[in-house]
């Protein structure tokens, strides 16, 4: 076999971390790659799901002692704790790798410290290889861990001139199947998926992640969660059924913000607290315009129906925005047509002051 | 130089014929190839203003005496009379062209019957090659000959949450300047620009083509054309300025419809009995509700900003839905990026009943 370059062996990494995209929570997601002293692959793996073994675990089991002398490329900082599986540091310097090449540090102050107890061990430690690719494909869990809140992405669903319902408050459906199902797909990836009591008053959702032609649920459920001011989700909503755990967070529980609702980054600090790294904002338009006004929103994704209506609730409202100059810019960075919608994700730009 | 097949003469000729749109109006767009006994091409034309020469005179002059025996390949029936122009049909017939092949019968009572004086003449003529790419180049004009009234654009600016202004009423700018320059060009391209009073008096725009940069007008400009039930326009009003020639649509004149409004079918009849063929509706967003409603629009052209506002008035109002069922369907034609912006095309899919 031919040996690969380092950089071939790190857009690899990068490739096989993405596998483990919606499977790793609370955990990132890592890949890993193994040359021997050649640089032939020797080795190869993908954190699959929290609890299980970490990438480099995995692909030095493959190699063996192919890796003595050798070289692992890896997405992220191994880790230098005992959690669920042993240190990760430990089990390379045991290998008798010689070199350790990593995409991004590990901004999690209980696991890092990897590549310092590798370099005391006399392994050459490199950092920074494709550091913005990696960056991208953990960007919620690095982005979490390094703020002490999830990653929240706000999804909304309107017609092309932003209904979300009929003027008589019909809504089934706006948009079509593909992208109802697309929308089932991005629950799965997240850990959260955060209400309104509005919402759950109103459309009585279920809010799991299902196979939409048999109602089947995935084996990976998100926490449900229903911002709840004054406790007002019925005891019998869906929402509140055994398909998945369940929060109704109350300020009561969580705390009132400035507008005497549930004080949302005490929200979002509770959420991270119980290991949530990304969470799905699913409205209403009240709630969206209040994560929206405080600046917690990471990405926003919308799927846009080729329909008019030109009356109906819009898909946000209160976003504290009352002059043009102060709107909420963002940056739009993929379209894709599903099915016969749209599905625009965009990312809001860091406003200045 | 190699012989080509009528099929590409006919694609070459809907390319040439497009290097027309947006000004021969009244007239459609027209190419023709010429090509000699042996299929090879001998004289190439299109038509490039109304009063001008047609696409197959310029074929023929460039052709000379190499045209008799060969094939005339059009994407429209040659015209059978005498208007600013000498009828088409017998410069074929007088340059001794065998054969013509056309795309697209002539809907035009006033003009059609070339086909017949040609057979007539002895010309072995052919129809319907490559209709319904040659029919889609010449769309507006086409559908407006053969309904009698324009071919109507609604054209509208809005954030993502389709808000057209914030919640003050200001909209400077929603969308950005690749996006109004666009619009310019989208001006140029059609014979009537329609807005309602409201707009006028909220905006006090002009309404006409021109360069964003250095303010200067396009040498044609569209008719700017207000609807004004009750003859509200200022007298100096910018729309009433001498950059191009200006109709404040009343119902004194136009008549009323059943809305104690104007009625939009006589106004659209009367722009039709004008020369105009194609129309481009810029709001505000009754208006637009009024003509989608009726059913009078026939392209949707969105121009999105990434923005977002939460509050303000939208794009469209009064579009005469009340319930979900009830929307008013498109189908999505193209997603393009303009500046920061999204232009977004789409056609209402036709409704039964």
């Amino acid at each position: 076999m031919a040996s690969v370059s380092v950089d071939d062996a790190m857009r690899r990494a990068i490739a096989l971390a993405a596998r483990g995209l919606g499977t790793t929570s609370p955990n990132p997601v890592v890949g890993c790659v193994l040359l021997d002293p050649d640089g032939e692959v020797v080795g190869e793996g993908f954190h699959a799901y929290a609890g299980g073994p970490h990438a480099e675990i995995v692909a030095l089991a493959q190699a063996g002692r192919r890796a003595r002398g050798g070289t692992a490329v890896v997405t992220l900082e191994p880790c230098d704790h005992t959690g669920r599986t042993g240190p990760c540091s430990h089990a390379l310097l045991a290998a008798g790798v010689a070199r350790v090449v990593i995409a991004v540090p590990d901004p999690n102050p209980v696991a890092s410290g990897g590549a310092a107890t590798l370099r005391a061990g006399g392994v050459d430690v490199e950092l920074g290889v494709r550091a913005a690719e990696a960056e991208a494909g953990n960007v919620a869990w690095l982005t979490s861990m390094r703020r002490g809140w999830p990653y929240v992405v706000w999804k909304y669903a309107a017609t092309l001139d932003g209904r979300s319902a009929a003027a008589d408050g019909t809504s089934m459906w706006i948009t079509s199947e593909a992208a109802r199902t697309d929308v089932h797909a991005l629950r799965g990836t997240v850990d959260a998926v955060i209400a309104g009591v509005g919402t759950v008053l109103a459309d009585d959702p279920r809010l799991t992640a299902r196979n939409l032609r048999d109602g089947t649920l995935a084996i990976r459920q998100p926490l449900r969660v229903v911002v709840d001011t004054f406790g007002r989700t019925p005891a019998d909503a869906r929402v509140r059924d055994g398909a998945a755990r369940t929060w109704v967070a109350t300020a009561a529980e969580v705390g009132t913000g400035p507008d005497g609702r549930v004080d949302l980054p005490a929200l979002l600090a509770e959420l991270h607290h119980r290991g949530v790294r990304a969470a799905l904002l699913e409205g209403g338009p009240k709630l969206a315009g209040a994560f929206l006004a405080a600046g917690l929103v990471d990405r926003v994704v919308g799927y846009v129906a080729p329909k008019l209506l030109g009356a109906g609730p819009t898909a946000l409202a209160d976003a504290g925005v009352g002059t043009i100059a102060d709107a909420i810019d963002l940056e739009i960075t993929d379209v894709t047509q599903v099915g016969p919608d749209l599905r625009i994700t965009a990312l809001p730009r860091k406003r200045e002051g």
